[in-house]
């Protein structure tokens, strides 16, 4: 399969600046994989073993509530990152979904390759120190966002967030990731 | 103040190797700073500038709610960080407030140096890229556990985080990290 890996190369280049043979390292350790609309790329009670970069389509992550509610923590549309780090880094029990919401193309990196690359390509660390810190501070938000927030408020936020996906993804995705019913979604956007 | 930076220093060599001028660089940015008992190094509201590595004493981290409650969220004894990493990264306001329990001494890196020194000292990267991913994976386990586990698991993975914490610190301040009144925490240890 071949790879379109311009997207993750822009992506790392605004972080670090590699020479052409360490980015060729980097890009030999990625996996192009297609996925079907609704096919899983991770289910909870999985170790999560891989990082995602999208670059085509759109996954999100979600969580199931014990009456099989979804809950939808994060979208990533192409040009984003997506896994349960917390499964990554600490070897756990994923407490997530990670699921494709149209088909969609994704570069995984493994745990593994991404650490044997830390000593290979030193400067992998700056690209992913940064990923991660932005990752802590996007959970920390939605957390509070969450209890601090109206939904009005969390809908401007996901626009904000997601500028694109308002109207390239289905309404009751963006009514689970707010946390209100597709109906008072709607209501929502009509007073706009 | 003279600077007791072994505790640092062996931190730092758990999970890098620098030369001695890049360690002298690196030391150089640190302040020492002296804390007493209830002291503040950071109030909600603020935006956090400094990370904090506890020599002597220790720290807490904790969120007031809207009845003036306090629920703590971290505590650091010597050998840990310390900080509100997500207003750190982010500049934005501080939700948490960070303090000493006991007379506790600091080493402060501010943001500022932090950055300055990824360019100077690149290997740093990789301890603050594992310091970044720790956070993460423990801000994720302090809020599942809190849904998911009993007052009991909750005070025994109280005594595997901080294992010389248990008879050093007042017992409110357990009780509050657990989520319980100081008379149930009493009742927990009593029955082991």
């Amino acid at each position: 399969m071949d790879m379109n890996t311009d997207l993750f190369l822009d992506n790392m280049r605004r972080h670090i600046r590699l020479t052409e043979e360490e980015e060729a390292v980097v890009l030999s350790k990625l996996r192009p994989v297609k996925l079907k609309r609704r096919e899983h790329l991770l289910k909870q009670g999985q170790v999560a073993r891989d990082l995602a970069f999208v670059i085509e389509g759109c996954l999100r992550a979600y969580a199931l509530d014990d009456n099989g509610f979804e809950h939808i923590l994060q979208f990533a549309p192409a040009g984003w990152w997506i896994s349960d780090m917390s499964s990554v880094i600490s070897r756990r029990d994923s407490l997530l979904n990670v699921d494709a919401i149209k088909p969609s193309e994704v570069l995984l990196l493994s745990r593994e390759d991404q650490l044997s690359l830390f000593d290979d390509v030193p400067k992998l660390e700056r690209y992913f120190r940064v990923l991660t810190e932005n990752g802590l501070v996007s959970s920390r938000m939605r957390l509070i966002e969450n209890l601090s927030l109206t939904a009005r408020q969390r809908y401007q936020r996901f626009c904000q967030t997601y500028p694109n996906l308002i109207n390239e993804i289905p309404q009751k995705y963006i009514a689970s990731f707010i946390g209100v019913t597709p109906e008072f979604l709607s209501k929502i956007r009509s007073e706009r």
